[in-house]
């Protein structure tokens, strides 16, 4: 008999059918009674005074209920550093500082009234570029703050770096650069705001973060005087996160405000434009790495330092430095690191966390290096990666815990499968880059811990209360699977109650790729003790032993006798209908032994950690510039593939958003304004691009996680730009150091190589054009 | 410092507000994306064979998705004795008969298509009257059945009756009738059924038991073919119970049918017509007693013989002899009993649970026959009750454990507070009557308990799911103040979270009183397991013994020290954020003590009884029969009064309920046919029939229920009839014995002690008139 029932299937997405058919309820299904519409009024510049508003007109539009500006909301302030009011008051920032809003009994009218609102600004000297910004001179973005570079702690020095770098055989020293992109999250952003007659507040809202976010409402209730409120956080369905939902959005605090000023509910529900405008990036960085190794090719140091242009206020974005960290210290044995990074403020649109947390950006630039190296050192870029490979039970310098490591399996299923050694053709090439990422959790808030309450029926089903919040991801699916394991039940007669702040215990959000791993284990510690009774009750009832029973496909027997067996809902029946009977309950609170890092960054972030290595054969046309992916192997140590069906969605997603991160994606900001707030204008990777993609599952069997399995959610797109340019290099011999790799840079490249200084043929003139 | 916060305080409904302004949801403000609207068409005839039914023209119409008749059905039966399918083939067997359904787009077509259905009926003769459909010649109404008598156990027979009558000095011998009456609830029935696309069902139903129901529709599922399928049932805001919703009726299993065929959810809402027609009565019953003491007036024993109009189906109406059985064994010590019922089925409507679930009819009887008796034995009435009077600590004949009683101080408090030995007016009457019921649960199902999980937030609230069902009688009110007092922290902190099957644990329903008992008993063991964990981390905090701790108003402090006090909210936040974190959640099922009665019917049925005694004033006009009552006095030993304001409504709605059902109220049925299914024709009392009433609370504190409270969400109903009729008797010399009590019954009594064979002035001659 096969060892699981439920854990390592493909088992379907288990809100699959309801999503594909409309049943689901998103945010944008959803309506309350009374309900009126609220919209937003945006910045005319990206940095100005704010001399007046006047609300006359709209106030005094028919269907207007609600018009509120900076000036009559209290003090409430959103972000890391508290630094970004719900509406704005003095002056705006960028181009999406919210300047007034306005609740109607239908969004056309809030819209015709936000129209009618007329604000006089007086426009202010702007910046755009965090190095500008960072001058002396530059206009403030925050005059209070005194300085745009944020006082932020991220520098940290292991080992010498100076003396290894004087030490080193070779040595690479390059810039590289990356640009703002954007979650292009489906499902578009929106919250319903409600309070009840006691006014506590109820709020529908795309959130990957409902008990952090419930704690945001809570501090603007109490803002509004509201001390006793109670605030209940709903997820309906949710089209998608990858970051974007990860911390509150004024949208949401604005519709509390409306909704406390209307005492009706509000609901506020952004278009694709304000979605793209409205909501935050990944952060652009500006990286200088230098890297070295002594004559056998072991790296001695890594020396990194990176400008980050952090927008106009902070977010999580502003954050991600700590996790950039991680494979700067721990991806590849390396004893001497520096680091250091800054966070500037421009005017420009703010950012946020988004899948691999800055780990993309870091890894672009190490795993390009390491190809630099490597070629520096004359020795072949495999072999290099093996010498220097991270193994099962080291202490990176860093003070991450490396348990289980199925780094060296990755880099040889790359080899193996993307046969990296056959013959190369012209114009053709190859190339590979590894990731490090958080796979257990990560402590980066007072509590990593997930909660889980389980009820069983009299049917042999079971309701799972998870704090984990499904945006799409498969978290309920993987949470059945555990749980249907554990108590020998099937996927399907496991019920995972959606994200209710009222009903599911606390969770820190979905973020870290944490939810497998943290979910995981809490759900699978609420299914033991449930699990453990029913042993008993079964071992009763069989005459046995409890170690002798196994419970499977609803049933319980003796090991070895599985046509002697007694139905668990039978079970769960004589249990409760028995004087003094009992009902199976359970809670269980996981919060996994990692460690929060000090001030000096030290410390086993999270509980265990996922490898992987990503390889990649790409054409360049070298008439074009345009690069074209043959063959993608993307191999994962997940620890335990759950269920590697959503494994290979997570995988196959994550190589796409980081072949759009390498390839296509851009958000571009002219003087602080998006020009490109549109899927036409905004070039993600859709259907049509798909590319031929083997994922290798490296199965390490994780003590720490439930089954086995480490988070897996974000490495898939980590290490997919660096491995693209890597093979672009082998492919055509150009080395593109700035994101995205357009077929322009490729092809400006190409040509600077070939000294030929002109960029294509005009297609007016039929002649070649100089470059930029 | 007063000893409780919470408890036994006048805390309004929690959801008062809620309902005042509309914002609660009742099952008539529930809709669903794309839902149907469902018709039941129903019998024309009593009794009758249904030679054909033609859906054809109905099934034409535009608009309607699904016809369903008897014949399109798999076999489905409800009811105590599985005799009712929700849509009957072959033959109906009383008006209410649900013969076809159909399912639309909007109401008004359904409601046009169930006009365009044609049925061919072949009447039947029909019996109407019990003791006729008991002779051997009665038409039968299940032909399957052989009789219309039921095969029930309904006898009973305690010491030796016929030596004791023998013995005994006095005897009385009466035959007492009742009859229809309903529960009108001011909130009609609906449901809406909804399958996803895994075949499970969601059911949002007016119901007190929602785990029963579940269970019931599971079976329909089944039937369906469904083995498979999850059922989840959402109990929307209710508006009054009183027994009606304690049985899955036709139309919720109907609207499955018609969702399951239509693969849309399918709504079915009861106008008032419908509500008075095809929901079930309180069983009418013909009841002989015969009564005897000796000459101290030590009651001897009590014979009691009924026969209870069935109707042509059964529910949980059948089983109310079970409960009458608790008076006549137990109201007042009586050593000798002998009990006999017949269930006779007929073809009127059926009928089901309602508040006091038989007492009231049984406690009419015996009451009636106590002041009768005592009038026989030349013994003051209150004194023969004082002689007979339950006492703690006694042992009834039926087994039942009397812990706590203060039917003592009841008899004692209506002496007193109604000021019973004041002169006599002419005219005017005095009344009294006692009452026994369960107040500790009653164990009539497999299982009596009340599942509970308790789950605290970071800022001092509680959420509680409880298995209990809150129909309007404030069962969320007592439980957050039971919650609310274990944890020292406020009422408006408690969040109870409304019934839903997937969330809330299991429960056997919203019956017998036991909702404050089994249910607070419920929460209070969740809380407890809160409240200990609470006192432990406070006492670390505080640096004291845990027995010193007190939690109250939200913080923990020292006996004696409440200067020092730490928040709750802090303990939790600081047990949460901690390396290895916890959360507090607790979860507990409750099932008392109490015991299922056997074959014998012996055995303690409710862990704790209620008493009580009710006195009334009346005036009885002579001229026109008319009663009006100038003064109640009702007396309820409530073990504790959780909160004196709500047990105030329970009282007084009871009474008020009461006194429809002495004088009022009657469901008037002409050969089966209701005449009178609106408020205009069938009186219940309302606003301006109020009456004086004064509730008096005996707390004999009970050591089995949650801080020493029963249950008492029925008694208020049960010695209404009784009281007033002896206090007509005082009045005006005349016994009435069949309810109601109408202005005509004792006007022709009146006339009749006279020797006046006369009816009062006709009006048009102005001469008197003959009686019927």
């Amino acid at each position: 008999m096969e060892e699981f029932t439920a854990v390592g299937k493909r088992v379907p997405k288990v809100d699959a059918v309801s999503k594909a058919t409309g049943r689901a309820q998103y945010i944008q299904d959803v309506k309350l009674p009374g309900m009126l519409y609220g919209k937003i009024l945006y910045s005319k510049y990206p940095h100005a005074r704010i001399v007046k508003i006047d609300t006359e007109k709209a106030k005094s539009l028919p269907g207007v209920r609600v018009v509120l500006t900076g000036e009559d909301i209290p003090a409430i302030r959103m972000g890391v550093y508290k630094d970004n009011p719900p509406l704005k008051a003095g002056k705006v920032r960028s181009y999406r500082d919210e300047v007034a809003a306005v609740a109607a009994t239908d969004p056309e009218i809030a819209e015709k009234a936000i129209d009618l609102i007329e604000v006089t600004y007086e426009a202010l000297p702007a910046v755009f570029d965090p190095e500008e910004a960072m001058r002396p001179d530059a206009p403030l973005v925050h005059e209070d703050h005194k300085t745009n570079i944020l006082k932020m702690p991220w520098s940290l020095h292991y080992g010498d770096v100076d003396a290894a770098k004087s030490d080193a055989a070779f040595n690479v020293e390059e810039r590289f650069t990356t640009t703002w992109v954007t979650h292009c999250c489906m499902g578009t952003s929106g919250a319903i705001a409600d309070f009840d007659h006691a006014n506590n507040l109820t709020i529908h809202t795309n959130t990957q973060i409902p008990s952090l976010a419930q704690k945001d409402f809570l501090e603007t209730l109490k803002a509004l005087g509201l001390k006793n409120s109670r605030v209940r956080v709903i997820k309906p369905y949710i089209g998608g996160g990858f970051g974007s939902k990860l911390d509150t959005y004024a949208y949401e605090h604005v519709a509390i405000l409306l909704a406390w000023h209307a005492r009706r509910p509000v609901k506020i529900m952004f278009g694709r434009e304000e979605e793209f405008v409205a909501t935050s990036t990944r952060q652009p960085t500006i990286i200088h790495i230098s890297m070295g190794c002594d004559k056998e090719g072991k790296l001695l140091y890594r020396d990194m330092s990176m400008v980050l242009d952090n927008g106009a206020y902070t977010s999580w974005g502003v954050t991600t430095p700590s996790v950039m960290m991680m494979p700067i210290t721990s991806l590849y044995r390396v004893p001497n690191v520096r680091y250091v990074a800054k966070c500037v403020y421009t005017n420009n649109t703010y950012s946020q966390a988004m899948r691999g947390y800055g780990n993309p950006q870091a890894t672009f630039a190490i795993e390009s290096a390491i190809d630099m190296l490597a070629e520096a050192a004359g020795i072949d870029r495999m072999e290099f990666r093996r010498i220097n490979c991270n193994q099962p039970g080291e202490v990176t310098p860093q003070g991450f815990r490396i348990t289980t490591c199925g780094l060296p399996e990755c880099i040889e299923a790359v080899l193996e499968k993307l046969q990296l050694e056959r013959p190369k053709e012209p114009g053709v090439g190859t190339g590979v880059a590894s990731l490090i990422h958080v796979g257990g959790g990560a402590r980066i808030y007072k509590s990593d811990g997930c909660g889980t309450i389980i009820k069983m029926d009299d049917y042999g089903n079971a309701n799972v209360f998870t704090g984990a919040s499904d945006m799409g991801q498969g978290a309920d699916t993987i949470l059945a699977q555990i749980v249907a394991e554990q108590l020998g039940i099937g996927v399907d007669n496991v019920n995972v109650i959606h994200q209710d702040t009222d009903v599911c215990p606390w969770d820190v959000g979905a973020h870290a790729s944490r939810t497998t791993f943290v979910a995981g284990n809490s759900a699978l510690g609420a299914a033991a003790k449930i699990r453990k009774r029913l042993l008993e009750l079964a071992a009763q009832a069989l005459e046995a032993h409890v170690d002798d029973v196994v419970l499977r496909e609803g049933s319980a027997f003796v090991k070895g006798s599985p046509a002697v067996k007694v139905p668990i809902s039978k079970l769960l029946r004589n249990a409760h209908f028995t004087p003094n009977g009992e009902m199976m309950m359970a809670d269980y609170f996981y919060d996994p032994a990692n460690e929060n890092m000090g001030r000096d960054f030290r410390g086993n972030m999270s509980a265990t950690y996922s490898f992987g290595t990503h390889g990649v054969r790409v054409r360049v046309d070298e008439a074009t510039g345009k690069v074209e992916i043959l063959d993608y192997v993307a191999a994962h140590d997940v620890g335990r593939a759950i269920n590697p069906l959503l494994l290979d969605g997570q995988v196959y997603g994550g190589v796409l958003m980081g072949v759009g991160y390498a390839l296509t994606e851009q958000v571009i900001l002219d003087k602080g304004r998006n020009m490109n707030p549109d899927f036409r204008d905004y070039k993600i990777l859709t259907a049509k691009d798909s590319i031929p993609l083997t994922p290798v599952v490296i199965e390490t069997i994780d003590e720490a996680g439930p089954y086995g399995a480490k988070g897996i959610g974000e490495p898939g797109c980590v290490p997919t730009a660096p491995a693209i340019a890597n093979a672009i290099y082998d492919a055509v011999g150009v080395r593109i150091k700035d994101l995205p790799i357009t077929p322009e840079r490729v092809l400006a490249a190409i040509k600077k190589k070939k000294g030929i200084d002109s960029c294509g043929i005009d297609p007016l003139t039929e002649k070649e054009q100089p470059c930029e």
